[in-house]
């Protein structure tokens, strides 16, 4: 006999939430481990431009930064081969030198307290949605985490070593966790490692189901109100760390070597 | 010398119908093998988007159903880490949760009784095609096993937790056996896994094929009375264990795990 | 110092075309072994609808026919799993039944002395295009064989297992090697299995192309008599040969167990 | 504590040109293995149209080119299987024939002393988007090393077989790196093995954008001085090392018998 199907929402979304609570493990790696299991992710979920891309996270020691070294695609970065940084790009620990376009992370950084971790990349939905000059557009369920949550910066401000890129883009993506860069690609800024890889992921799936929609057809809006429920249910710490779990595991089947 | 060249198309049918009903064979695994084979089988096919969909089917003992934990991929689930629960997303037997949004499934099962199986996914070409708010348009042969047989829901209801979500989807799909559910995905409702997991790879081939002919034109509809003796022809149990076995050999060329 | 430089067109075209008669290899295989290979060739090739799709050749006894059991992917075929039917679609020899929809390719053989091989697929291009109801069109190079060369069958008959289907489709692709079958799929007709396995990847390549381009602008058309010319030059027997040897080659590096 | 985010844009580029100079590797295989490479790199990127495309390069020994056999296709190329041709396409080295259309390669490297390599090859995107004559359009900053960069034939001579074509292709191509050729496909003419490589995996991603972009909406141009800042930034000698460097790398993973 069903006991539960005259609840109201709220108190079905209430006992969802605590048994997810208890009923799903926690991180099983260390934030080295997780930044280069984010790269082999990533490289698995198209987010591959040759070699343009960084991901980066902060460090224990304060205002140092973990990143990958220049010249290693995203399917060769492992917990060993990992570099770690200060604000100037001087290396700290690691051989090799970071990509100078590491810079405008260290904007962020400085700006943002509350972000740990930043991938910015240039995957291929996202760089051919980024030709047109229009915002991300949010009209599925799944991709809603980046609902009201996505910056646009519409010009490009050509290539990005400088200070001045790492300022317009720091202030285009105000208080944000991710932005759309016009004819460049996108920014992710996150407070877990965990939150920065799934929205890595989404935001890429999110520009392919935009192409897809617009060659189609026109592309309608969500409720507001249920788009921003939708995302405060969806995106959720613990959330992001059970998909974050799957995807590393998922990860691991194809490249044993990352965790050396 | 050919016999045949004069016989009606009438007595062809008849006689390919009964060589196919002794000529091929049966189903070969059991219910929770069937189930976790479509899990692997719908990965393959594109049915991934993260850990969102589920897959359910009727156990043995009444209101209660096998279906995959939460936290587990379509690609991680075997034989062994199906799970059981009531109506009420209580555990039966298994270890570990189910996804809270198999709430609607409870509604759809009681609403019909002759409803075995359901699989739940989001897709790509899926998702794109839910955002436009368009039903699915069957156009194709291949297809027409969804012919007159795709509900649609134009509105999106929020996150399917609660019991409202469950009542508008149970109602609009009234007693087809697939709806498209727009800025959301779709949902198949089979009599037996088998057809469910051909018609849910159908389905998502259906979109892919609709967006591919909506972007470079205008799809044609095709003639209803040759559609609907297409679907007959095409979806019998006879052939969905066909196909579904097929799908199974292969599956397990690349998940050797899954019958675990 | 270059010989060649001022030599017309003319002089060079018979220069390359009997370097290439004697320079290199002929068929490696027997009947059997390519018409498995062709199988799994056209897999690899995307020319996969479930077990939707047929690939026949006549045998060595006249009015007999090597065809594919019905209930087999086209990535299970091998040689040994072949059966021989005659026009009734009567098992010659072998195991299994073969797929009624084979009824069309008798009409094509008995109107068609010259076809040896018969090639019938939906793979996902062809079949999206179908749906749009207008004709393959050749608008780059390497698809010239296909220029003049594919009949076009704008309404679909229903599901081709009648006779009246047989004659509706033969009659339409006439003496032409290839035929888009509107809201259905493709079909080569040709004289050897290494030009039907050759043409079939090409007209799958062309829909593609076709689509890609329709999508994002208008397709211009190519000079008749260039077109011609092309055609000529890359179809011969020799060249589809070398191409199916190399996709032979290619296709037993994945599946090993097609020559058993 | 940060020192570098006063600094000018132009300071910081000189600093990172420096360290990129000193920081990452030389070249690490002989022309021969990098040609095979090559083959091996763009096969994996989409340069597959069955057994068209030439890449070839300058020997040692002057007006003669390595270049791979007709009738391997790229995946199959290894060092040891490159012949040496002269400009008259005889055989200098090695056994085979290589393919008579390579002709137009004698016509550019005539034209084009600083010229040491070209890569013809017709991948699926440049196809699709070579039916349109259309010039390729850069609008993405990955993509600027082709800015100003790749010149446009828009009407289709036919087969390249004769001398006419190589005279209008190496016309048409001028001074520049990089050619779209309508119906057809497209050429790079590098410097080095690297850059040719690096280009054309280029070219054919700049053309997924734009089709990918031109089937969703209006594709925005960008600013012609920073493009060209960029189109220098990104394509030096280093840089064009280190990212084949890395391409090889991840070729020979799937590729090992490349360099026998």
């Amino acid at each position: 006999m069903a006991n539960t199907l005259e609840m109201s929402k709220k108190e079905l979304v209430s006992i969802a939430q605590r048994r997810l609570d208890k009923g799903v493990g926690e991180s099983l790696w260390s934030m080295r481990q997780k930044l280069a299991l984010t790269c082999r992710i990533l490289y698995d979920g198209g987010h591959d431009s040759g070699l343009a891309g960084q991901i980066t996270c902060r460090a224990e020691q304060p205002d140092t930064f973990y990143t990958q070294q220049l010249g290693l695609g995203f399917d060769e970065i492992s917990t060993s081969s990992l570099i770690q940084v200060d604000q100037d790009l001087e290396l700290v620990a690691g051989s090799g030198i970071p990509n100078p376009a590491n810079r405008f992370h260290t904007w962020i950084y400085r700006q943002r307290p509350d972000v740990n971790c930043i991938v910015h990349t240039h995957p291929a939905h996202i760089a051919a949605l980024s030709m047109l000059e229009v915002p991300l557009e949010i009209s599925h369920m799944d991709t809603t985490p980046l609902y009201e949550d996505c910056a646009f910066l519409k010009t490009w401000p050509g290539v990005p070593v400088g200070n001045e890129e790492g300022e317009i883009i720091a202030t285009a993506l105000g208080g944000k966790r991710a932005i759309l860069l016009a004819h460049h690609g996108q920014l992710i800024a996150a407070k877990s490692i965990e939150e920065a890889c799934v929205l890595a992921l989404l935001i890429e799936r999110a520009a392919k189901l935009q192409l897809l929609a617009m060659a189609a057809g026109e592309v309608k809006p969500i409720p507001p109100a249920l788009a921003k429920e939708a995302h405060d249910w969806i995106s959720t710490d613990k959330r992001n760390t059970v998909a974050f779990n799957y995807y590393a595991r998922r990860a691991l089947r194809q490249h044993a070597d990352c965790l050396i």
